[in-house]
C-alpha cells in the first residue's frame, strides 16, 4: 500500500494537522523507461515548509491544495529503468511526501552508507551543513577572532553554524530556548557562549556582556525581538545573515519590529538574505569539506528521529514548536 | 571680527536655534610655520550633522559641546606659510564653522572654479556627488534595463543618483514630498517617474504601479514607511542602499517599523549602510566620472544658496524640515 500526504488546506497563522490529508493506494505505481521506483527511507522537515504552505510569493513555490507536500528525502531505488542508477542504491533528492514514488532520476544525488549515516545526508552533510557552511562563508565572510551570534543554535543550522565557527577560530555565541539546549551548546557543540532568551530578562544586556568586543557575524535563524536585541552590538562592518525566519512564518500580519536601518547604516553593515539553493555551484566544495570535518570528528551533529511515515506532518508541528533538538527527520 | 559657532547643548528631538551659540573675536588669527589662514566662502549643511550633535555613538565622532561645529567648507588661503599651498587658491575640505581660522593643510584638497563653480565642490562634485556615484555603483551594482527606486529623491545626493541611474540606462523612480518637487524630477532631472508620499494615501500600490517589474535596487535616503513600502516590491536579489536616515534623526527612541527580514530572505535581497568615508581610494575615479558627466550637461544639480556665514544654523534646521531643493549650502 502507498501513502501520499497532502496539503489539504492552507493554515491561518500556526498550522495544525487539519491542513495535512493522507491517501492510500493499494497499486504500486509501474516505472517507465528511464524512470526509477523509489522507497522513502527518511524524510527531511524544516521550518521553510511553513512558508510554502502558504499561497505567498516566496522563495520557492507554493504547495497546491489538495497535491502532495515535498522535502528532502533518502530512498531507496528499488526498480530502475534509468541507466544512471542500480536496484538497492540509495538516492538523495526533493521528493514528493510519498511511501513509494516514480522519478526520472533528474536531480537526485547518489549517496552511500559508507561515507555517513543516510539520515546524514538531510542533515550535515545534506543542505543543514550546506545552510550553515555557505551561510557563514558566503555572506558572514569569517575571519579569525571574530565574534558570531548565531540565534536558533541549537537548531540543525544553527549547531552547525556554530561548530564551523569555532574551526575557524571565532568567538562563538549561541543563542536558545532552554537551559538543557544552551548546556548542549556550551559543552557538547564547544559554543563559547549560550544564552537562554526565554529566562533572560535583558536580552541586550545579555549579549552586550557575552559580546564585550562586539558582534561582527550574526547568523540570524529566528528574526524578531532575538535579532533586534542583537542590533545594539553590531560593530563596524558587521555581516547579518538571514536565514529563514522561524518567529514570524507563522505571523499572518506582517510584523514590525526596531527599524533596522539606522544600525546598518552607523556601522556600514550588510544584512542580506540567504537561500543556500542560490550557491549550488559551491555544494561540491563544501560537501567535500564538512564530509573531512565529519570524519576526522570536528563536527558533531544531533538528529531527532521520529519513527513512522505517517507521523511526518506531527513532526513538522514538533519542528515549529521547537520540540527538535538538532535536525528533524522522520523514519519511514 | 572672526565669528565661530558652537554647539551650546545637545538637541533632544528637533534641533532648534537654541542649540547653537555664536562667538566673536577681534584678533585674527597667525598661522604658524606650515600653517594656513583660511577665509570661509561655501558651508556645506547635511543631515549627518544632525547625528553628530548627540552624544551617541555613530559612524563619525559626535561634536563636543561648547567646542565649534564643522562640515565641508570651501575656503580661501589668506596666508600661506605651507609650501603646498599659494595664497589666493582655494581649497575644500572638513573645517570649522569658523568665518577664518588656521590649518596646517592636512586632508584639504585644492579647487578650481575654471572646472566647476565653487560651491559645486560641496555637491555635484564633492561629498554629495561621490554618495550618490559611490553608493549606487558599490552596492547597487546597477545593470542596465534595472528599476532604480529612489526616496529623499529631490535632495542632494538622490537628485544625482536618478541622474546616473538614468544616464546607466536604468528605470528611475523617485520619492518626494512635495508636487513642485516630484514635477522637478520628471521634467527637470529626467526621472521616469516621480511618486508625492505627502499627497499618495496608499504608496504600496503607488510604488507596485510606477515599478511593474520590480524593484532592483533601492537607494534608501530616509527610512521609516516609506522604505517600508518599497519592501513590498523588492525583487530577487534586490539591493537596498541604507545611506542615511533622515526620518528617524531626530527620534529620541528607537524607531519601529517593518520587519525588513521576511522580505529580504524570501528575495535574497541585501541591505547595507552606506558611509562615503569608506570608500576613500576610489574618490579620485569617481570625481573625475562626475566631472566629465557634468561638463558634457549630462548632470543637473540644484543648489539652495543661504547668504550669510550667520545663517548656517538655520539653513540647516531648514533642511532638516525639508525646504531645500537640491544641496543647502551657505555662502560666507
Amino acid at each position: 500500500m502507498i501513502e501520499t500526504i497532502l496539503l489539504k488546506k492552507r493554515p491561518v497563522g500556526e498550522p495544525t494537522l487539519d491542513n495535512f490529508e493522507f491517501e492510500k493506494e493499494t497499486d504500486t505505481p509501474a516505472p517507465s523507461e528511464g524512470e526509477l521506483l523509489l522507497e522513502t527511507k527518511y524524510v527531511s522537515v524544516d521550518p521553510y515548509i511553513r512558508g510554502r504552505m502558504s499561497a505567498a510569493k516566496s522563495y520557492v513555490a507554493p504547495y497546491e491544495v489538495g497535491q502532495p507536500l515535498s522535502s528532502g528525502v533518502v530512498a531507496k531505488v528499488l526498480v530502475s529503468k534509468n541507466d544512471n542508477f542500480e536496484e538497492g542504491e540509495f538516492v538523495s533528492g526533493l521528493l514528493e511526501w510519498k511511501s513509494q514514488q516514480v522519478n526520472n532520476g533528474e536531480g537526485l544525488q547518489k549517496v552511500s552508507e559508507d561515507k555517513a549515516p543516510l539520515s546524514a545526508y538531510l542533515g550535515i552533510v545534506g543542505m543543514t551543513g550546506l545552510t550553515a557552511f555557505l551561510g557563514l562563508h558566503e555572506i558572514g565572510k569569517p575571519k579569525k577572532g571574530e565574534t558570531l551570534v548565531v540565534s536558533g543554535a541549537a537548531g540543525a543550522v544553527g549547531s552547525v553554524v556554530g561548530q564551523i565557527g569555532k574551526i575557524l577560530g571565532l568567538n562563538v555565541i549561541g543563542i536558545a530556548g532552554s537551559d538543557e539546549k544552551t548546556e548542549m551548546l556550551t559543552s557538547e557543540f564547544g559554543f563559547d557562549h549560550a544564552i537562554n532568551y526565554k529566562t533572560t530578562e535583558d536580552m541586550k544586556a545579555a549579549i552586550e556582556e557575552a559580546a564585550p568586543n562586539g558582534v561582527d557575524i550574526y547568523f540570524d535563524n529566528v528574526g524578531g525581538p532575538i535579532s533586534d536585541a542583537v542590533l545594539y552590538s553590531i560593530n563596524r562592518f558587521a555581516r547579518i545573515i538571514i536565514c529563514g525566519a522561524i518567529s514570524v512564518y507563522n505571523k499572518t500580519e506582517t510584523p514590525k519590529g526596531l527599524a533596522v536601518q539606522p544600525f546598518l547604516v552607523k556601522n556600514s553593515a550588510l544584512m542580506q538574505g540567504f537561500i543556500v539553493s542560490n550557491y549550488a555551484e559551491k555544494f561540491p566544495e563544501a560537501i567535500n569539506q564538512l564530509a573531512s570535518w565529519l570524519q576526522d570528528g570536528k563536527l558533531k551533529y544531533k538528529e531527532t528521529i521520529v519513527e513512522g511515515f505517517e507521523n511526518t506532518p506531527q513532526a513538522f508541528l514538533d519542528l515549529m514548536n521547537g520540540k527538535n533538538k538538532g535536525k528533524m527527520i522522520v523514519k519511514a
